[in-house]
C-alpha cells in the first residue's frame, strides 16, 4: 500500500516538474511520512532532485536527510547551499547531522558548523570525534537528566520545560554531582509515584551502560540480549555523555548481518548495492574474485599432479568435481553455522575442540551417506564398480576435511580479532577442492589398474 | 564482563550442587539478570537443571522462561509440574506464555490452561488460534488504552490504577466506542499537557497498524524503515487488539537475516545451531547435499559429453573446474545482492531487467579481467596459447550466464510467493557449473588441433 503512495505521488511529482510547477511537486513530496519521503526522492532523477531540494521547507529537508542513506544525504547535502545546510543541520537529530557533516570534506564542514546555531553545534561537534561504527558515533547527545534529589514533581516540571523538540526516551537518567550514571527511572514510574517522593527512591540502581568506544555489534548484541530500548553511554571518566536509541540499533543489527551474508559471499562490503555505480561495484567484488582466482589455481595445480592419470582414463574429470563440490557444500554449511554462532555468542572459544569433533563427526556420517549415493550412480552410469569405492572414500575424507575446515577457518580469524566471515568462505572451499581433488585423485592413481 | 559474571556464577551453582545445598545455587541463579540466568541455566547439565527448576521462586522462573530460547523453554516447563507450571505462566507476558503452551502436547496445555488464573487465561488462550511468525503470535494483548473523551488528568488517573505490572508502552494507544484505533499519544505528551485538555486534543491521528496476520518479516519491515518502538495489531473488523513491541521485532530481523545466510548457504533452517542434536543437524543438512548432488551429476554429465576430448588432452582437466568456480562465485556474489535487496525492499519486480543487463554487463567486465589473468597464467604453466584464449572466452561467457542466473533465479522465486534465498544457491551454482564445463570444453573441442 505505502508503494502504491509513493508510486503514485513519483508520478504527480514528475509531472508536476515536467510542467514546471515545482510548488506542486514540492507539496507532493511534503506530504508524505519522512521514510517515504526518502524513497520516493531516491527515486528521482538527478536533475529533479536539484530542482526539488532547495525549495523543501527547512524541516522537510531536515526529515529527509535523517532518512536518506548516508552516501545518499551526502549528495544531497552538496546541492544545498552552505547556509541552508547550517539550517537544515540544526534542525537534525545531534547524531545524524554529525554523520553528514563527516562525510562532507573538512573545508565545506568547517564552512557549514560555523554557519550553525551554537546550541547545536556544541552538541554535535564532540561527535565528529567518534567513529561511525562506535557507541559514540550511534549516540545522541542531547538527553534530559534528573538529579536524584528531586522530587517526582520536580521531575516531571522539568520535562515540561524543554523545548517541546527534545526527543523524550522512555527512560530518563539520573546522574550524579560528577555527571556520572547513578540510575534510571521509567516515565510511568515518575507518573505513579507520590509528587513529593525523591526521584533516588524510584529510580532502578542497575543500569546498564556502554563505553563510548564500544564497537556497534557489541552493542546490538547488549540490545538484543537484554530487550533494551536505550542504552546510556559513558566517557572515559564514567561521565554520563549521550544515549543510544532502538532505531539506530536496528539499523545496526541489519547491517552487521547484512556484512556477514556479504562476506560468505565475497563481497566486499555490505553498502553495495545492485544499482551502485559500475565502478564501485567492480571494485568491491573483482578483487575477491582475483584471490579466488589464486586458491582456483592451487587447487588446480593438485588435478595437474595426476594429469598422466587422467590422460588414463578421462572419466575421472567427470567426477573430480562431484566430489571437490559436495565438500565445499557441506563446508560453506558448517562455516554459516559458525559465524552466526560466534556473532550471536552462542559459541566461544572453549567451546573450539567441542565444535571442531562434532562437526568432523557429523561430516563422516555425511560423507558415508552421500559417498554412498555417489558410488551407486557412478557404477550404474559408468560401469566401473571401483569407481564407486574410490569416489566414496574419498567423499568421507573431503566431509571430514570440511568440518575441520569449516570450525577451524572462523575461529582462526576470531582468534586474530578479525571478522570469522572475512574471506572465510574463500580459504574454506580452498581445502575441500584441494583435499577433494587430491584424495579422489590419489586413490584413483592408486586403484588404477581396477579401474580401467 | 558479562560473560565471567555467568562462568562464576555456574562454578558456585555446580559446586553448591554437589554439596548438596541446592538453597545457595538458587540464590545464586536468581541473583542474575534473567538474559544471564537463561544463558547460565542452558549450560547447566540435565540432573542439575531437574534439581533447580522446581525450587526457583515462580516470577524468577517466570523471567527465565520468557528469556529461553522456544525449545529449551518447552524442555523446562516439561519439568515443572502443572500447577506450578500454570503459576508460572500466570506472571508470564501473554505472548511469552502462548509460546510456552503452542509447544506443549494439546493434552499437557490443556490440563495446564485450566489451572491458570482467569484474567491472564482471557489473554493468552486467544493468541493460540494465531501463528508465530505472524503480527498476531508476537504481539502483547495486555495493553492499556485510553478513550478519547478522557481529559489528560484521567489518562493518567488511568494509568496510576493500572496491576503494577501492567507494562506501559511509550505509546498510549486512543480507541472508539467500537474498539477501533483512532489515535496515538505519547506518555510526554501526557505529561506536559494542561490536565484538562482531552485525549482526542493531544493524540496523534496518523497511526501505523498492521492486521493481525501479517507476515513476521514485513512487520520486521515497517519497524525498521519508520524506526518504530511498538506497532497496534487490529483484527479483521479493524478492532485494536494488542501491540508488538520493539524488543520482539529485534528477534525477528536477527531470525529473518540469519534465515538468509542459511539458506544461501544450503542450510533448511535457521534454528539450527552447531551444537543442535546431530540427528537434527544431519536432517536439516543432508537433504540439501542430496539435493546439490543432484545438480553435481548434472554438470557432471556436461563434462562427460567431453570425455574423448580430455583422454586426447588431460589438462584440460586442470583448468575446468577454474572456469566453472570463478562463474559460481560471481553468481554468488550477485545472489547475495539480490537476495538483501529484495528483503529489504530495495529492488522491486520492475527493476528486473534492468538489474539483470547490469549483472550480465558486469560479468562482462569481470569476465574479460579475471579471463585476461588465467589465459596468462595458464600460458606461462602450460605453454600452450591457445588454451589461455579458449579459457579466456570460456571465463567470459560464463560470468554472463553467472550474473544472469543470479538476478534471475531469486526473482522467479519470489515471483513464485518462495523465499528468494531458497535454494538459489544451488540454482545458480549448477548455470554456472553447467555452462563453465559446457563453453570450455566445447571450445575446446573446436580448437583441439592448435592445443595440442
Amino acid at each position: 500500500m505505502e508503494q502504491q503512495i509513493i508510486d503514485q505521488t513519483l508520478t504527480r511529482i514528475r509531472a508536476a516538474l515536467e510542467a514546471g510547477q515545482v510548488e506542486e511537486a514540492i507539496a507532493a513530496l511534503s506530504a508524505l511520512h519522512p521514510a517515504d519521503r526518502a524513497e520516493a526522492y531516491t527515486e528521482l532523477d538527478d536533475d529533479h532532485q536539484a530542482e526539488v531540494l532547495p525549495r523543501l521547507d527547512v524541516e522537510s529537508t531536515a526529515e529527509l536527510l535523517e532518512e536518506l542513506e548516508d552516501e545518499e544525504a551526502v549528495e544531497a547535502a552538496a546541492i544545498l547551499p552552505p547556509e541552508r545546510l547550517a539550517d537544515v543541520l540544526d534542525e537534525m537529530e545531534p547524531d545524524d547531522a554529525a554523520d553528514v557533516l563527516g562525510d562532507l570534506s573538512p573545508e565545506q564542514a568547517a564552512t557549514v558548523i560555523a554557519q550553525m546555531d551554537d546550541e547545536q553545534k556544541e552538541d554535535v561537534v564532540p561527535l565528529l570525534a567518534y567513529e561511525d561504527d562506535t557507541a559514540g558515533g550511534l549516540m545522541t547527545p542531547d538527553v534530559p537528566h534528573l538529579r536524584r534529589q528531586w522530587t517526582c514533581q520536580q521531575a516531571i516540571d522539568h520535562l515540561r520545560q524543554l523545548h517541546p523538540d527534545t526527543e523524550t526516551p522512555y527512560y530518563l537518567y539520573v546522574i550524579d554531582r560528577n555527571g556520572k550514571l547513578i540510575g534510571i527511572v521509567g516515565l510511568r514510574d515518575l507518573i505513579i509515584a507520590d509528587p513529593s517522593t525523591t526521584v533516588e527512591a524510584v529510580m532502578n540502581r542497575k543500569v546498564i551502560s556502554v563505553p563510548v568506544g564500544t564497537d556497534q555489534e557489541e552493542v546490538a548484541r547488549l540490545f538484543t540480549k537484554y530487550g533494551l530500548l536505550a542504552v546510556p553511554v559513558a566517557d572515559a571518566e564514567g561521565r554520563f555523555i549521550g544515549v543510544i536509541h532502538n532505531d539506530d540499533i536496528v539499523e545496526v543489527i541489519e547491517e552487521e548481518a547484512a556484512e556477514d551474508l556479504y562476506r560468505l559471499s565475497n563481497v566486499a562490503d555490505s553498502d553495495l548495492q545492485v544499482f551502485s555505480p559500475v565502478k564501485m561495484s567492480i571494485q568491491r567484488r573483482l578483487p575477491w574474485l582475483l584471490v579466488n582466482l589464486g586458491t582456483a589455481f592451487l587447487a588446480a595445480s593438485v588435478v595437474s599432479l595426476f594429469e598422466t592419470t587422467i590422460a588414463q582414463l578421462a572419466v575421472l574429470a567427470v567426477f573430480q568435481s562431484i566430489v571437490a563440490g559436495q565438500g565445499g557444500n557441506a563446508g560453506t554449511q558448517t562455516l554459516a553455522m559458525m559465524v552466526r554462532g560466534l556473532a550471536v555468542g552462542e559459541i566461544e572459544f572453549r567451546d573450539a575442540w567441542r565444535a571442531m569433533a562434532r562437526e568432523a563427526g557429523i561430516g563422516i556420517i555425511h560423507g558415508a551417506i552421500v559417498g554412498m549415493c555417489v558410488a551407486i550412480g557412478a557404477y550404474l552410469w559408468k560401469g566401473i564398480p571401483m569407481l564407486g569405492v574410490v569416489i566414496g572414500l574419498a567423499m568421507v575424507g573431503n566431509m571430514i576435511a570440511a568440518g575441520i575446515a569449516g570450525t577451524l577457518v572462523p575461529l582462526t580469524l576470531k582468534a586474530l580479532k578479525l571478522d570469522p566471515a572475512l574471506a572465510s568462505a574463500v580459504m574454506v572451499t580452498t581445502v575441500t577442492d584441494c583435499v577433494g581433488f587430491g584424495l579422489f585423485l590419489g586413490l584413483a592413481t592408486l586403484f588404477l589398474p581396477y579401474l580401467k
